[in-house]
């Protein structure tokens, strides 16, 4: 496990991630202002070209740069806002979802023997891995 | 701009990739140890399956519970070691990828006019959207 490749892919997507929310915000904003802009900037913001943030962020450089100025201002803007919370957010929401999994699987494998609902589902897990 | 539906979103698609990495993480394991294993987990953990990682671990259950209780505890391992180094790689991430999309504009703007590279281009930016 190369945990230090997996926080830059992950830090890679976060930052893509944000590219996209902040072209969604400007989009919203232009709805209000200027609607043909908001209509120009939604079909230039395909789901294929937004994928990869800086190659979105360069090719709108190249049709509307007062656009790319302002997308790259919004990002930064919503990094220094939100990136603070999100480990919290993302450490408690895996171990909720994990919890809310496990438990659904020990109701599931003692559905019919109510009396075992004590039994560790990792342990007889880890057994039957084995023994596969 | 809704920062709090913006952290939100931003984290379940966090919580995805991390188990999107778990994945890859525990079939690189098999790979090892158990590679006709991997090779099924490979087959079942289809890109468009992958996208919403609790379906995902919903439907693995399904098949391979043993799989399933693995992929919980690493992606809940991955989340203990790399979030905390997010905040700040996101933020120096888009600060430079900001820094030098803005400077090759700038080089760009002014490559006509080397005495002009001075000049701040967020500003002329902001005429120019007034003006349209």
């Amino acid at each position: 496990m190369d945990l230090k490749q997996i926080a830059n892919d992950t830090s890679k997507v976060l930052i893509s991630y944000l590219t996209y929310q902040a072209v969604r915000t400007v989009i919203a904003q232009l709805n209000e202002t200027d609607p043909p802009r908001a209509f120009w900037l939604q079909g230039f913001s395909t789901k294929e070209r937004i994928q990869d943030g800086e190659a979105y962020v360069q090719a709108l450089f190249q049709e509307r740069q007062d656009l790319a100025f302002r997308i790259l201002t919004v990002r930064e803007h919503l990094s220094n806002e939100i990136c603070d919370f999100l480990p919290e957010m993302v450490r408690s929401g895996i171990q909720q979802a994990n919890m809310q999994h496990r438990r659904q699987q020990l109701e599931r494998m003692t559905q019919f023997d109510p009396s075992a609902s004590n039994s560790n589902p990792e342990q007889s897990t880890g057994s039957e891995s084995e023994s596969s």
